[in-house]
């Protein structure tokens, strides 16, 4: 393996006007942030400019003397707002040659939409000398790595990699190319870093920190880490290796022990995995069918279970009952439990459950009712008191949880909970 | 007035190293970026610094020889992390002094939730001398705004403004406090500037521009300016007067001008107004009911509709029927339907419509049936092709589209067109 020049500190700089002007959240900066950071890399600053070439060079001679590794994302456009190429040739001392390769597939791009290139569109093949183009598979512009070792005409060896701004071109692009680049960079050439995101869902932070308190100093080549986020807590597990099979062997033996000590049931999945993708796929694997009765997510919980296509394999139908009269005489709740327990009981629950899988013939029937607040709170049932249920042809449960957070999340982790319910019944009594 | 020094362009810096980290995403950057530019101010640079002294003193260096006021949010809690306040007295040359009535609003704080307040809290209440403190009603630390005139122990006359990193404190305090100071500042002393937000969904930005081609230059004191969003077009009117009234009458009377080109009926609010709340508003105010049948959705029309509390006076129930046997059985569309136009055609989205206002017995029955994608399209019914239904005792309506996003994109397009088909109806036919 070739000892390459190290890069362990990184600054994310995204361009564009319209991120200046608050048009849009720089979702960008945080993408690549995690993706760095999962490298094992210090990510010193992100920062935005607007598409002015005075702006942009003053930032980045501002973030190359800081990192370095600059990861510089937009601005590769076809036209005059498009000014990073040049400002890339100042600041890095580079020369800009063609790539007659990219410019081949941005014409066969245009023509396969029975459309000619326009003339101006070959400025977006310009790569600075010494560069490794990145050729786009999902846009037009290419992106490339700079690496420090590559000649300058001016002083300095941060590296550079410039990708497209739009999510849907960067983000595969780093994945393919850029993640390659750096994977074998960011331990210093003599290093191979991944990162594991393990999610788990329904468990505190100083429970998962207590099952796995010995894990956390047990290896120096292995990162591992725990984060609380809004739904859910993940563990990290970033693993340093000369190799990238001990690599892979380091992080597949922590999860392994994460998932162990923690139990699968607690985990919903890995890296990229959604509680709704994870639900999708036992439900796919098993067969299995499901139909939702909600109250206080109104509609969510069958909305997050058709986030995915193809989900009318498992989902037939869904009903959103927000009055008792309709919950009574869609679900058939008994108005004798509505009156005695009230809309928001343990009782209704397991009712609601249970119509909704009679009323849709589904092999589970899954229900939400609760208080999302703001108002609507008593101190017997506070904002956030909320029970899901779950019916199966062999039994019927509820869970009774009090949310803490505002409407919008205590809906989110109603709805988070009630397909977690339904998850972990699908893994098995 | 007093004539206050100008401030044209701004920086915000954010801290915190979770940012850094890629754990979330910098919310409070967008919000202030998007309050800047609606004071008329240039937003030269957003970034973000680890809660590392040094890191963050070369970062507001960097920022104060670009920029006139550098609002900086987070790092002001009690803690060996929070560094804001010493590097800050350092880079802008300023002494620390300690304001008693924050200490005081900090302990009744504490002493209000039956706690004492922890002696290093208190340094907390450190304010650059000076300065004008935010006091703090949503949380703990205060605020503040360094003005330009404000004697410094350094070279420079950059403005700062601090405030604390929790959006929920951020946000009101900016609002209170900050746009109070920055609306004197962003005229240069001698201007009140404000923008006005009009948002229009279901036209295109191209036909917008052409019924209000002539306001864009009418008046120098208004920049009068036209977006296309994701979810919709805005016009922003942005008026600079030397009087406040003077100010609010430019932009009532462009916001007028704007409506009555424009029509009503494709605008669905301003500001911060979302199209749930508008139709909510609608509702209520015509005391009318409603309930949904969704396909392609999977319960996100019922979701929106249920976003504000207080929802359960207009919707009752709601129906998620994906299958084909599920619109039959629960909504009665017509088996022949079906089988002659398909699932997705103009005709079961108006059976659907009609059939959800029958079965709930509410005053309007709203419909959406698409193919979200990405697979299931046809050539004759390509991804993207929805159709809206809109069923009152009056009418049936159905409206044909195509959106060409991704799954998610376009299912929020299509929920939020059924939601604009009854806000149009309830403002009259």
């Amino acid at each position: 393996m070739t000892n390459f020049r190290a890069l362990h500190r990184a600054a994310i700089i995204s361009t564009g006007t319209e991120i200046l002007q608050g048009l849009y959240a720089d979702t960008n900066a945080r993408y690549l942030a995690e993706q760095l950071s999962g490298l094992g890399m210090d990510v010193v600053l992100t920062a935005a400019a607007p598409d002015e070439a005075e702006e942009l060079e003053t930032l980045l001679r501002h973030a190359a003397a800081r990192a370095d590794l600059i990861i510089c994302s937009g601005g590769l456009g076809p036209t005059e707002d498009d000014v990073n190429r040049d400002v890339f040739a100042k600041v890095f001392g580079v020369e800009l040659v063609r790539d007659e390769k990219a410019v081949a597939m941005m014409r066969q791009r245009f023509e396969s939409r029975g459309r000619t290139m326009p003339e101006r569109n070959e400025v977006q093949a310009l790569i600075p000398k010494g560069a490794q183009t990145f050729y786009n598979e999902w846009g037009t512009a290419p992106g490339f790595f700079l690496p420090p070792e590559a000649p300058r005409l001016a002083p300095g060896h941060c590296a550079l990699m410039a990708l497209p701004g739009p999510p849907k071109e960067l983000a595969p692009m780093f994945e393919k190319d850029g993640l390659t680049v750096l994977g074998e960079r960011a331990g210093g050439g003599k290093l191979f870093v991944r990162t594991r995101t393990v999610h788990t869902f329904g468990v505190a932070e100083s429970e998962l920190g207590t099952l796995t308190r010995d894990l956390f100093r047990r290896d120096p080549a292995v990162k591992y880490t725990i984060l609380a986020k809004t739904y859910g807590v993940d563990f990290r597990i970033t693993a340093r290796a000369t190799t990238r099979e001990e690599m892979n062997a380091r992080i597949a033996a922590f999860e392994a022990e994460t998932r162990s000590r923690v139990g699968e049931k607690c985990i919903y999945g890995a890296d990229t995995t959604t509680m709704p993708e994870a639900v999708a796929a036992l439900l796919l694997e098993k067969k299995a069918t499901v139909a939702a009765a909600e109250s206080c997510t109104g509609g969510l919980v069958s909305k997050m279970l058709t986030d995915i296509s193809g989900s009318s394999a498992y989902l037939r139908e869904s009903y959103v009952v927000y009055a008792n009269e309709a919950k009574e005489r869609i679900l058939g709740v008994k108005a004798e439990t509505l009156a005695t327990h009230g809309a928001v009981s343990e009782e209704t629950a397991r009712e609601m459950a249970d119509g909704v899988r009679r009323v849709s013939g589904a092999d589970f029937g899954i229900s939400v009712t609760g208080i999302a607040g703001p108002t609507g709170g008593t101190d017997d049932k506070p904002v956030g008191l909320t029970f899901v249920g779950l019916s199966s042809a062999h039994k019927t449960i509820a869970m009774r949880h009090v949310f803490l957070a505002d409407r919008e999340q205590n809906r989110n982790l109603a709805a988070l909970t009630a397909l977690n319910l339904l998850r972990r019944e699908l893994l098995g009594g």
